[in-house]
């Protein structure tokens, strides 16, 4: 039997999805609680990893399990009751044998929020990068219209991950503000390592007037790491939507 | 000098606002940060104590200090940097000798949030009181409606505090919801021991069905604790507004 499992967390207290040894993750305490209520040990597969700190609020992970009679609400309510707040089951449906979370997404859409004050706010720390300098609102919303397209996103990648093809598809980048709240949005058909973050610290430091709008396709050209922008905070990203063709 | 500052904080981390031995507080905090950057020792009043856990979006605190040549710009700007990310000054301000932030409120205003939901949402935890039962929203707020006007409010008051008159006058007392969210708004001229939270436990009790709305007014009259309901949880209470004469 394959189960799907669509969750949310708050990333804050966790270093990322991924199972990592002695290190406190999503999917290590999703499984150790598994374990816990219904004495299997299943092994879970993600539709994705975020890196600590970085929030979901919606992710799909899915795992095999044979000779396991306990029914879709079941699970839920009871990881619901045993799992830490911060990680909630928002459903559990069984799926075909050949539904695997992470080679079947389609299409991952991400938002950072970035909070433009001078005054950093208690309420919103989790959820926001701080950001107390003036920003240029109108360059950062030119410049992220670049990053729509095919284009190899290698400039846009933390140093070596192993990965090969380093083009992606992004299918929205678009950039709103409400009074001191920046929000970012951007779709494709795949990330790279750090990739958001690293589009948003570009976006910011056009914003700072340390980058021209019309320098990023050249950016984007270079493939090289060095052109692009910081790395911004992790408490800032939230994985919002998953699609799959189903 | 007399000098009041306006702050915010998540109390999550807090046991509360009032200095206590070995633990950690909100006034606690400020002062040692105080004492580390400026090396002076200071006595603050707060407007209020706040339970642990409850928030402030603002609270107004004053200090006496002689020998003190440090602008109100710098007070603010020197413990923004060194005070933890939850707690944060809004304002700092030279004020009259006479001044006492607790004696001379004229009003507060505290907001209750209630996330009624079947699942509880990590992204509101720290600030919201989640029940995931059906609550009758329309019998809530009818029986909101009678704690408005001067009341003897013994029977909303936590257990012994030693505090000897028990009339408050409530000025407001109003609730409404959006979506899955209830939020009940209440101002008055003071407020007892737990007062707020035992205010919204009964109005809880009013949703199930438990208590009738058209009872209150005899829960109140009665003065006596055991006819009200339940201590609401800290986390969905925040003070929202605290007025002065000036």
């Amino acid at each position: 039997m394959n189960i799907c499992m669509r969750i949310c967390y708050l990333g804050t207290n966790y270093f990322g999805f991924q199972i990592q040894k002695d290190k406190v993750t999503i999917q290590g305490v999703i499984e150790d609680t598994f374990f816990k209520i219904f004495k299997k040990k299943i092994k879970t597969i993600g539709c994705s990893r975020t890196d600590a700190g970085v929030h979901a609020k919606e992710f799909y992970l899915n795992f095999h399990i044979d000779d396991f009679n306990v029914s879709c609400l079941g699970i839920q309510n009871a990881l619901n009751t045993y799992l830490p707040y911060d990680i909630r089951i928002l459903d559990v449906y069984i799926v075909p044998e050949l539904f695997h979370s992470r080679y079947d997404v389609k299409q991952k859409k991400y938002e950072y929020r970035i909070l433009n004050s001078k005054i950093l706010d208690p309420f919103r720390y989790n959820e926001y990068m701080h950001f107390k300098y003036d920003l240029d609102f109108n360059s950062m919303k030119e410049a992220g219209l670049y990053f729509v397209g095919e284009h190899d996103f290698k400039a846009f990648m933390s140093s070596n991950t192993g990965v090969k093809n380093t083009v992606r598809t992004i299918y929205e980048s678009s950039i709103y503000k409400h009074e001191d709240v920046i929000i970012y949005n951007i779709s494709g058909n795949g990330f790279l390592y750090n990739m958001v973050r690293i589009i948003v610290g570009t976006l910011i430091m056009v914003g700072q007037g340390k980058i021209n709008p019309s320098d990023i396709p050249s950016i984007i050209l270079s493939k090289n790491r060095k052109n692009a922008g910081f790395v911004s905070e992790a408490r800032g990203l939230c994985l919002k939507k998953v699609l799959y063709d189903n």
